[in-house]
């Protein structure tokens, strides 16, 4: 649900300050350099060192056995679910969550299944909404198959699991003999919000990706685990769906760079995000969620001025927000500097005053 | 999500109130016989006079082009959603709707459509509802193609949807291009309790079904009506899931029948459900849903009583229930009398005692 | 590949003579009188006593654990590859089979298998056919899964598959850990003319089928044999397809009646055949392939007369043929009689004379 | 049906000349400055300048309204069928084709399409072949949609189709009224070999795609190219199969590149495939198709080695090829130079000898 944005007006300069999503960074000069560095092969065929290096080191930090490197978040989800799932089953999810609105109804086309969107606050939902979603074990219903959590929450504001919540509500899926599955497009915010290692983080979840192209400022790729058999299976559909590349080692060094540069600073994309926040709150009419990461959402109905407004106002100065139906979103990420939020702040006001 | 009767306990007797389910129904002497009768030929091949006569009727009473003969009401909405949509599509539809509860996942299964389900009390949703529902036309949205109703909604308590939301919901659909689909299973039901013709009923509804095997009596088949366009693709898809018969005209036969002598019926059907209701309603702890319809649903938790017990010891007087969830469903039809609602009724008032 | 008739010319009289094909035959009184005798229930509940009967009948004549009643035949290999296949699983089969050619592209739009076409003289192939389609097991190839034999042959001639070479065939797939599955439109035509039990010629197979509105007679159904679990998961799809019916004993009355009454009689058709092709051979400028059980292929390519001509011809005397490409079939079954094949032959050659 | 190499013996050096396949070629130094210097943006959101300037390019190439950068050939398969088809139509392609054999049976697991194999030697098929493949119109037939090509011919011998037989091929698709689409894998091959513009080999193809990633020598990426309303449709599917990246302007900076630098260059890839085969021929035993771009194709079943001890032979002097069936294929690219090829000639002969 967040779309591509407002195109800007017509003599509106060039975006100097991005909060309209982390997934528009730029990768650095260092994290370049270490591109052009890369030891590179077929990863196809299984000979690409430096793709063998990043799968091998986030097998690692996520505690699984195996990892394979994809084009996309998006494709670690479609290959997820149709390794854990048949044709038929059926997903249960937050009804929020980004398998059910951004990746274009992919579930039902690509891999047969149904996902059942539970409801809860702020994206999350209980051990107790899990069980009240268990069908009857007849062939009226769909088998249940798969548990999917998004963490962080994004629709539900970058909104961190609580690491007991989330065992909980896995604990609930095995017990039922269902997989369970994590869409970590923004994991490494969360682990580094809460201060929790990755590994113990997703320890009740049987797969799990990252995504190296928000937060953590690489170009392209995301990385799926789990465990070797699973894996094996990825690649089947990783070949099906033709998201098998070549001396992809090139991308894959960005994302060894991400990880030895990029992720213990994104406390400061948070810090970024509440100053933010407090900014905001000081403006009339406007209501803060209260960011958990580098997700700032907040509503500006009570000031008289819709959103798009706003953007194509903030868009004349060089500044972009994105907008999730009445809410508006605005995204620190490695890109963002405490100058720019204060900038931003200000611009926000002057574009709702009256 | 009405299953699979408990099982009658050891001993007990053969069924004699079935409130299970009208389509236990069993065929008449009468229907019998025109079965027996009927002019019969390769219907696959086009060459089944009987098969002729039911489409052509059935088309004429729904106020559409053409019709097509099936062996089941749940093949009806696989082959209609298959036919309007492509996959990835997604359909708008009740939360509560047989096609996300009742059909083993085949949507996503098969067509490869997202349903989304709308809230609303009873089964029905307003145009506003459908409005909220509808999606940003990007590439992250799936497309939204068809909207979907049942007449009557089950599961909302065999309630009727008055026509001018019926007509409301199908406007808004419209509106955005997308077909509008009506699972009749009991469509006769509200035709006859709201004292609509089917053609009006139905006018707003690009395609629609009606099932014979429930009050209409008839041992199998629905049929399915549409454009002639609608129909040519329906067919199809009618042969690539083996829905297509030969001598089929032995069973079309007994839905003329049921054309002929089964309809106004419901009428009485109505009004037994409503004798039941008052009659539940005198129990101590039992709260009632008025009927408009065939369909009874009451909650007993007030009594101390599990539906699974209840039916238990209905099972030994030879009477059978349904239950849902925490409701238990009785549903009056052609093989239930005045005097079995009484004698119900006061099997019921006996096994909630405490 | 059969194909709807040419539809008979304008002036054209009642079909007398039906060579068209054996699933246009009619129900006898007879049959028609088991069907009205028959005790009903809910099929799709597990109540109806009949389709009891039949289903175990036919588990015991097939030797296998399990089997279940269905609307056609088609549907039986639908359900069979949806429960033995997974999506991206390659079934292997003869290039003439009806699973590519007659059921709509439906087990690519409905299963998501590919098939892999064998060649070989008469719709037949070799064990070391079977050999040379096994693929490497890379990630490249689709893994096969399943191996599919029609029992007669229809395009191939309406031939026999040997015993032995059924056997062979399986004998490979099972040692590559596929699947076996018989597509047996005209089993007890094979049975029959072979002289071999069904039991002995379907046991090398996983699962098989029959249709009981071929040479046997009965207006529509089919029944799917196999294991336990093999009939336990085709039960969820005959659900999903929206194949479970309501009172279908009615129909499976009919089958019944033909196990006892239209099995061993396929000898007269097989006879029938024999004469009709004597009868053929002796008309200048016609090819005929020798019957071996109840269809007759021949090739009026050198009377210089096309195949349109030779039915609109015989249709003018109530006579109906089908053409496959340049190949007319003529097909016997209880509703011809042998007075009727002197007549056709007559026809026919009076059709084909310059 | 190019798999995995056989996996180098123990002790086998690095690979020094890599004959396996043109898809393990490296980017050059000078091609990764180019990629170091790209303008990037998030070329999701339709924002990444260098990705826009090499679709804008190849659109004009291919003489297309539109393109779209894509992460594999595989990919622009999927997505062009998926765009061109719905579930359950036929593709009509060459019994030896990439989508047959080496794409994992993703097109009837994702796209829900049978493929119709014609044969044809080496690769290709005429017009005479695509006529004799049309379906009659019928319910029972999967409906006829696209006719693919593949530029060149891989397991046909790397053959380059003649433009009139490509003309003749795709006016046969039209009149039927199904779309035309090419695999161009190597279609710059076949273009510099035939010495024909790419805009004038593929002006009766709705659709075309080229890869990168082999004799081009980028990292990774194919370009598919179409009408704009295709390539619309095509963005939809590049969404839900998850091909849609960020900042992917980073490599199609190396496409770019491949263009202006590496497309004349095949020429000497050509030559060098001559040379090879020119000294293949001179070894007893070994029969050499003759080259017509950058793939040469031998058979040694008479020399009494098999191909895989060639391999492993080869392998430890740090050569490589592949086998394919019984035959081995040698691939040139700019990798590869003439004393390499001399050298290959050599230890092939030594390898070979009894």
């Amino acid at each position: 649900m967040v779309h591509a944005p407002a195109r800007p007006p017509a003599g509106a300069p060039p975006i100097r300050i991005n909060l309209y999503s982390d997934t528009q960074t730029r990768p650095s000069p260092a994290m370049k350099e270490a591109m052009m560095r890369a030891e590179v092969g077929d990863e196809q065929h299984g000979d690409d060192p430096t793709v063998h290096a990043l799968v091998d080191r986030m097998a690692a930090l996520m505690g699984k056995e195996a990892a394979i490197y994809l084009p996309s978040g998006t494709m670690c989800n479609v290959i997820a679910i149709l390794t854990h799932c048949g044709k038929g089953d059926e997903v249960v999810a937050h009804e929020t969550s980004h398998i059910l609105h951004s990746e274009g109804g992919t579930h039902a086309a690509l891999t047969g299944v149904q996902i059942m969107p539970l409801r809860g606050p702020k994206g999350l939902f209980s051990a107790d909404d899990v069980r009240a979603a268990i069908r009857p074990k007849t062939r009226y219903s769909p088998p249940q198959r798969l548990l999917e959590v998004e963490q962080t929450a994004n629709i539900g504001g970058g909104v961190v699991w609580p690491l007991a919540q989330l065992n909980a509500v896995a604990e609930v899926a095995h017990e039922q003999g269902w997989s369970t599955h994590m869409d970590g497009a923004r994991l490494m915010n969360a682990c580094v919000a809460a201060g929790i290692a990755p590994k113990e983080m997703v320890a009740q979840y049987d797969s799990v990706w990252l995504d190296f192209t928000k937060g953590l400022g690489a170009p392209l790729g995301a990385v799926l685990c789990g465990s070797e058999e699973f894996i094996g299976q990825a690649w089947r559909w990783k070949q099906r769906l033709g998201g098998s590349m070549r001396q992809a080692g090139i991308c894959a060094a960005a994302c060894l760079y991400a990880l030895d540069h990029n992720v213990d600073r994104l406390a400061e994309d948070h810090a970024n995000a509440k100053a933010l926040a407090r900014g905001l709150r000081q403006i009339q009419g406007v209501t803060v969620e209260e960011p958990e990461t580098n997700l700032v959402f907040f509503d500006i109905r009570d000031t008289g001025v819709d959103v798009a407004t706003l953007q194509a106002k903030l868009a004349m100065q060089g500044i972009s927000v994105s907008g999730l139906g009445g809410r508006v979103r605005a995204c620190t990420h490695l890109d963002v500097t405490a100058p720019m939020i204060e900038e931003a702040v200000g611009a926000i006001r002057t574009a709702l005053a009256r």
